[in-house]
């Protein structure tokens, strides 16, 4: 990927300030607006309908499907970067893009790191970087081999594609185990990884800029439920300083070598016995960094775009000893707005972050976050919040 | 002003938030709105061209003149509250929408003490609040009587309506001095008012709901250049813990008087024996309170939001032991982007905050903030980033 200066598009009158296009209509892209408005940019998006989250409140909004190629160049020839709310974009078409000239941040040839695991994975394993034993499988009996060679099942089996919070994903407990042969309908590469045992899971979050500045975020716990994040703690409690370092380092090496652009969230399992093993990496804002809205000086969101415009990084600090960040999920009644009104009673100091999104059961719609001295306390507003506006929490 | 439970306007799918309609289309609006996308809320934007600072980044915006009252009408239909990004709105209209049965937040009860100095010195004169000895003058001769009355010349002279940041301010040096007659020239009422030889100007910014909760921010110092605001400090350094309470009070007695919602911004003079003379009243967020954006725990746009959408109000206290705030003004050249790598390079820590104007000489076009425990290291870095981003400091 080219650093360098960024072509300015034209504006009304005088002020010629770039032109932003984000992929993605999701919450992602909705808090990127958000983030690049005092910046006082363009930002522009790229949505699969006028009812997504990000589209209900950006201006300039291009309706239209990711997966075609002339659909991107047309959405590319308004804008001065492309960069990503997700990782779905065909990595041919990312390539096609770059060879018209646009920057596309990041790159094709570090996304392809987040989009496919299997090279992710041979990738990692070829730096030396410690991450479950793993390997691409084609049937059950290569998941049997597999598991034999070494501490036997259960085994995890990665469709290397399209996955995300738990989809795309099985537990294979056993020969014979009906779940083994899942994969493989879909007939799409399949990857097999260790069952890690893990003692929690964390997240070193970095930012690259194409000129060769990064920042790394304090270390933080991610705590899932289901297969889904539920609540992420920054930092990481306890977390031995020599860790959290080894940790931050593993992802600014991670984002250097493959030379990423913007935001890199690396997920990781700290086992009991100290060793960090590189779970999944995904490049844009990630739902481990949301708790930089309030509780950093500088969010995910702000520097990742600071760093696709190769604008100097913010301090990644926190501005609090703790945040906590807890996500809100559909439950079963749709009014997410009603209970507003207790939840900001009963506690002045949350932080509200709803995505506009219809609800669904399970579906991320918003998160919250309180930052302060005391976490036990922390953690119980935000469970409450959380719960509240899902409505599993009534009182 | 009636409170209660607003409408809930259709919305794709099964969610039902709200649509809070701002009427014009500047940097209050854009902020506003930046405010709103967490609260998942729709926000309609009625501006003047589409080019305008909100209407920039805003999805749903109305172009048309707020001085008609059918398009205010028509802009009305689609929001279940409106609210104000500025006074000019006639105030017959806005009772014209009220009898319409349309929540008009802040009120035309409360907003005509905004929107017409006579009407807000003769009400706060019925309360008794301290304010420079004033009078409605018709002529150079009323003027040079009101002066002989009371401590003689220099007398201000301001139209009762419509100006802002110095304009349709006159300062009158004696008799016979030709700014005397000035004012009537445009056969409008016009104010006389002593000159204040103040300290220093502060300003008490509250917010109010419509079941009556309030909260007052710390009071701030507002240093003014060539009377437009240049730098704000929060909280006002040295104030003496009384008069903080006393300017504090006196802000939230004029609200609840005046049945103001929203955020309403009282500026005021310091006099050297200590006394607060109340100078204007801002029903809307206000220049005073940008800094809470980064320095507080709810901004002063969130807080208006919730105020108009009868939400309970966030907590408005300080973050960091000092916040200052200094105002980008337009200078001679026109890149205002090109400065962002000396800035952002130069202080990591630095929030700015453009709104997407076209630079014109001495225009407000941006604001930075900062904040920490240093108040002089703050004010020069302040001072720095808002002369760079100008053009009158170069290194």
């Amino acid at each position: 990927m080219a650093g360098g200066a960024l072509r300015c598009a034209p504006y009304p009158g005088t002020v010629t300030f770039p032109v932003v296009g984000m992929v993605g209509g999701g919450q992602l892209a909705r808090m990127t607006h958000e983030a690049g408005i005092p910046l006082g940019i363009r930002f522009k998006l790229l949505s699969d309908t006028a009812q997504d989250s990000a589209a209900q409140v950006v201006n300039d909004v291009v309706v239209g499907d990711y997966r075609d190629l002339d659909t991107l160049r047309r959405f590319a020839e308004g804008c001065d970067v492309i960069t990503f709310d997700h990782e779905h974009v065909p990595t041919e078409h990312l390539r096609a893009l770059e060879a018209d000239g646009v920057p596309v941040r990041p790159g094709p040839e570090a996304l392809v790191h987040a989009q496919d695991k299997g090279v992710m994975r041979a990738r990692l394993t070829e730096l030396g970087i410690p991450a479950p034993r793993n390997r691409i499988v084609s049937s059950p009996e290569d998941v049997a081999a597999f598991a034999a060679e070494g501490d036997g099942f259960p085994v995890v089996l990665k469709t290397v594609r399209g996955g995300y919070d738990g989809k795309g994903v099985w537990v294979v407990r056993g020969v014979g185990d009906p779940a083994a042969a899942e994969p493989f309908k879909a007939g799409v590469p399949v990857l097999a990884e260790e069952k890690v045992d893990f003692a929690r899971e964390l997240a070193a979050n970095v930012v690259r800029s194409p000129h060769g500045q990064a920042v790394a975020y304090p270390v933080v716990e991610s705590i899932q439920v289901d297969g889904v994040c539920d609540t992420v703690i920054a930092p990481a409690p306890g977390l031995a300083e020599d860790a959290a370092v080894r940790a931050q380092e593993t992802a600014l090496r991670i984002a250097n070598e493959l030379g990423v652009v913007g935001h890199l969230a690396v997920e990781m399992f700290e086992t009991e016995d100290g060793r960090l093993l590189v779970n999944e990496l995904a490049m844009r804002p990630h739902n481990s960094g949301h708790w930089t809205q309030d509780g950093a000086v500088t969010s995910q969101f702000v520097n990742h775009l600071r760093a696709v415009l190769d604008l100097p990084l913010g301090d990644p600090r926190c501005r609090a000893p703790w945040t906590v960040m807890a996500n809100v999920l559909g439950g079963d009644y749709p009014d997410m707005y009603a209970p507003y009104l207790h939840c900001m009673a009963r506690d002045p100091q949350l932080k509200i972050h709803m995505y506009g999104k219809d609800v669904k059961p399970g579906r991320k719609v918003g998160h919250v976050n309180v930052y302060g001295d005391d976490l036990a306390d922390l953690r119980e507003r935000a469970a409450h919040a959380a719960g509240y506006l899902r409505g599993t929490v009534v009182e």
